[in-house]
């Protein structure tokens, strides 16, 4: 299998956080520039089908993008940690907090920054009413993580998983543009510590491409 | 168990389909009116956690929002006929293009009309430029998925999976404000024709409360 990855962007973030969390290390890594455009490129697109990474490739050809359909994809192969539920209801109350995360906080923090950081008008026509509508909608449903986190040690219930994954690299993607959380939910800077302790944070943060 | 559906969104629209394909019939549904703010009640928020319908209430008390973790919770109490995946390749591949439906069309699409038709003004400060915005990315990205029609017979694969039903209660909700996908499409003409041809299209239209 090979994993294509870029340093820049949330998504293959996500995964690379996955892959640590699961102790994955013999997948072939492909870093793509996206400020060059090698997404774009048509053998990339080709496989892809989208300019979209990551983006995993299996032996037979068969390429998955999408974050989180990659990492569930990964959770069949490598089971252990389980990071997406034991059980229907598990992985229905995981799955819920992922979405939450992703819809409610990690799209709108993702949006705010692509319509604002210079660096990435290469890749979006920038428009500052979107900017502004993202930030603000982000924003305020970082509390719905707080009310969730003062009653919950991790968003998916008592253990971490990739819900929590996806809420926190959403929301420390906005640090690109000073767009952090308000100080005053204490739950989710309980939870934003816990979550910059672990040694898969460091993992998936931005590394050079493997030799 | 006990399902909390809405005529007028298109969520629980996804679900009531999912339902009819699966032939479900023994939930007990309860309707709430948004207008009204049925789903602002401290009664609901105290379930649902937000002001989210469709919801799924569990016999133990256990409360799911999220139409997707819904659905995949449905499927393991109801798993034939199957759609969300047989195996974990081909699982991953309709989890890709739901979320491919759901990011880059369904969610626009949604946007667009929440901020644009007046009926829906109650629901959101509405933003002409968020509007724009989303209703052009939306019409876009219709052709990310005429192209994957172009070679497959259904949006997952060789069969209706849920990846359909996500894709077409989107943009069929654009309907609201005459937002539809450009004719030239073919392909995705097509699959649509299929899509309004299935017994379930009617199931998931909005439905009266049954007595």
């Amino acid at each position: 299998m090979k994993l294509y990855d870029t340093p820049l962007a949330p998504n293959p973030r996500r995964v690379r956080w996955f892959l640590a969390e699961k102790g994955i290390a013999d997948l072939q890594v492909v870093t793509l520039n996206l400020i060059a455009g090698e997404h774009k490129t048509p053998e990339y697109l080709a496989k892809a089908g989208l300019a979209n990474v990551p983006a995993l490739e299996l032996d037979d050809g068969t390429v998955i993008t999408e974050s989180v359909a990659v990492c569930r994809y990964l959770e069949s192969l490598y089971p252990e940690p389980n990071l997406f539920g034991r059980d229907p209801k598990e992985t229905a109350l995981i799955e819920m907090w992922t979405r939450r995360a992703e819809l409610l906080v990690a799209t709108p923090f993702m949006l705010g920054v692509r319509h604002t950081h210079p660096a990435l008008a290469a890749l979006e026509t920038q428009n500052p009413a979107v900017a502004d509508y993202n930030k603000e909608a982000g924003l305020r449903a970082c509390k719905v993580l707080d009310r969730r986190l003062a009653e919950s040690e991790w968003l998916g219930g008592a253990r971490f998983t990739v819900a929590d994954i996806i809420a926190y690299v959403g929301i420390d993607f906005g640090r690109m543009i000073k767009l952090v959380p308000p100080e005053d939910l204490s739950h989710l800077g309980r939870w934003m510590a816990l979550m910059r302790a672990r040694p898969a944070a460091r993992a998936g943060m931005p590394q050079p491409q493997p030799a």
